[in-house]
């Protein structure tokens, strides 16, 4: 069925039909003009909102809807997680072709809905429209964070230690594997990597235990890449940054696919993007609450990467050899 | 300068110098991954999001960038004003195509920034990408209500009185006007339907002093037409509805416009659209609370139209005939 045969009612109850029923929090849902919720005590409000646009963020040649519906979401959970927040309600925006089936448009709901149940979120309200042009997926995404929990990028100090959770590099990789045509679904690595640009995970759990504990100073995520988030960090915070190339956690299917084109590990995994990675410094005096996340939270690993500094200058530094930080300022990229 | 020559930074830099500086209530604003603000004790959160798109909700040849960043916000006032609520904060998505000018987008938050500016809302954070297709301005807006105050649209009991505020037909008149070309400047009337469309005022102290005072039942407003509103309203509340033409404030100059045009101005205003005007019940008992709400909120004026009936049909009473009320369901419609 067409959308433009359903009507803008018809498919909002189509939605409402795929939607589980709101948690206590959630007063008013989907149905009303607007969402009403209850924030609980002694929290602060988190709130976020990102776009992914068809032709710039995915493409649907290699991309299912319910896939769309999943990043649409994780992208939000991920800025929500680098302040260190509780993802609890989310708001859907589609604007949807007219050309776009009605199946498509209830599978990308579906894996919207499946990813937030996984993650424990509602989907409160939203709102529908059509368009002449491509997809637009926009998500709201609030949390809560108790007062002075909260993790920002402008934090880092001068000697803090740089850590990145996870690896980097497989969702770009795996984006230019797709874009090659040239995929080996017995090579679990490059796998991994097309799943890491299709379905992107959001370190909630990690963000939300980092603040909890007060482990983190400055935090970001690296979804602009790592050198972007870095360079957000460092003149956020008012330093530098030297990065250690040899301990860059780089995903294996990414480090083998750049190795066998020629292209450099290390300069592609840094300039990256789509890893929905945090990004957060932690003080020298840091370690044993940095201990105690890591054994509450033991997925993702994280790595020591880098060091900040008190000279503002921005370096990689690699075999003995310091070079400057490239990469992470693309013009008007993908956000 | 064109966006693709500015980068994403460069351009969020130009964005925040033209955002006014953040009220005490919001701790992070733009510039981090989230926004963070503090909610009043004693209030609920809520929360709505709202797409305009080029092509569908406005067009560049009879709006201009600052109307655009006016409506955006408007319409999504409206809807947190058909709740009770006052708004507090908004996020701003830019779906931005490469070819719009700076200039424009500067314009565009201007308009929305100075909008804002009136209505007393913060804008918290948002986010900007690029498009291959059309502009889309997509708000959410994130306001607060005392428990107990909020204004649904499932709350109407039969012989509930329906109130309108304003005037109806204004914007749907006016958008005919441009289509047509027959814009007379000296007409105040047509340049008032003009105006309605360009840049709609959202009802917020009227939906405020209504949830405060107790003084309406059900109540949402008219975005998309009146008789879909009446309709929302009917089948959430278990109603019908009865409406008396004769009573309907219609716009002057959309009268005069379609009377000379030969079209029925009455069903073409309750079909109408784009009217952010709130529609409302109130019980037999309500008068009072009704005329202490009139007391605070002189403009915009409010009519009585309607009264709710146990019989679930929908009817339009004119002349001693009556006729089923029709309008307000067109297929995916403009949201």
């Amino acid at each position: 069925m067409k959308l433009s045969d359903l009507g803008e009612h018809g498919l909002l109850a189509r939605i409402r039909d795929r939607v589980p029923p709101s948690p206590p929090d959630v007063l008013v849902g989907i149905g009303d003009d607007a969402a009403v919720v209850t924030t609980a005590r002694n929290e602060q409000t988190v709130m976020t909102t990102d776009a992914l646009v068809e032709g710039i963020h995915f493409d649907r040649r290699w991309s299912t809807p319910a896939d769309v519906g999943h990043k649409a979401l994780a992208v939000n959970l991920s800025d929500l997680a680098a302040m260190g927040a509780t993802p609890r309600w989310v708001l859907l925006s589609l604007v949807l072709p007219d050309s776009w089936p009605l199946a498509d448009v209830e599978a990308l709901l579906d894996g919207f809905v499946a990813a937030a149940e996984r993650e424990r979120v509602s989907l409160a309200g939203g709102n529908v429209t059509r368009t002449p042009g491509p997809l637009v997926v926009n998500v709201t995404a609030v949390g809560g964070v108790r007062p002075r929990r909260v993790l920002l990028r402008s934090t880092g100090r001068p000697g803090d230690a740089v850590y990145l959770s996870g690896t980097i590099g497989a969702a770009a990789a795996g984006l230019e594997m797709l874009r090659a045509g040239a995929l080996d679904e017995n090579d679990a690595d490059a796998m991994d990597c097309v799943a890491r640009h299709r379905r992107p995970e959001a370190r909630v759990r990690l963000g939300r235990a980092l603040a909890q504990a007060r482990a983190a100073r400055a935090t970001m995520d690296a979804s602009d890449g790592l050198a972007d988030a870095l360079r957000q960090i460092a003149a956020a915070s008012g330093c530098g940054v030297v990065v250690d190339a040899a301990a860059l956690p780089i995903a294996p299917g990414a480090r083998a696919w750049w190795t066998a084109r020629g292209t450099d590990p290390i300069a592609a995994a840094i300039a990256g993007g789509d890893d929905y990675e945090l990004v957060f410094t932690v003080p020298r005096t840091g370690n044993g609450r940095l201990r105690n996340v890591r054994r509450q939270v033991a997925d993702p690993p994280i790595t020591r990467i880098a060091t900040l500094t008190k000279d503002r200058a921005l370096l990689v530094e690699r075999a003995g050899a310091t070079s400057e930080l490239s990469g992470g300022y693309e013009h008007f990229r993908i956000g």
